[in-house]
């Protein structure tokens, strides 16, 4: 699937950044809940260290992934998706080809 | 200083063990109420990464630092005094050539 070589208009860059802040504040969001209740949790280092290696691979999956490029963005998009941060509906003014492109790299 | 060739009499390594124990069982309950303290109040990502960070430190450093070796022990004690999680009474019955040399050493 090509996807690197499609162009984007003013609007669908527009909404594209904002459908992939949203996805963003709502990952975080989930996140510092997340640590929050299992920092509560916490008896023993075991725990501790865990929460370590949590954030750690957290920290390197976020950074990794919102590294806004166009050249990658369907491919974000798509994965937004399936882990639930995004949905199609924040997407609505994109052009029906992106749509169905992102659509279709959700079910692979 | 010689520290490190000295003997240790079967009630000396056990006194040491139990010291060595205790200071471990109060830097750990105390990092793990800081850690939960903090949790509470993350509010954004960088004070994820924050505790990230402070967890991969005190990682690092407990790890090295609570690695029982009788030719190291008394610089680790020293250490334990000074960070406030071994008191030299902990240490009573260890033999006063010990124990001078680990107050000298906090001192340091």
């Amino acid at each position: 699937m090509q996807a690197n070589d499609i162009g984007w208009t003013k609007t669908e860059e527009q909404i594209a950044q904002q459908a992939f802040k949203q996805a963003y504040e709502r990952e975080i969001k989930d996140l510092i809940q997340t640590v929050r209740e299992s920092a509560g949790q916490i008896a023993k280092l075991d725990d501790l260290w865990r929460l370590n290696d949590f954030l750690s691979a957290k920290r390197h999956h976020i950074d990794g992934k919102y590294d806004y490029s166009d050249s990658t963005l369907l491919f974000v998009f798509a994965q937004l998706i399936q882990e639930g941060w995004l949905y199609l509906d924040d997407l609505e003014g994109l052009s029906k080809d992106k749509l169905t492109k992102i659509s279709a790299l959700t079910r692979m």
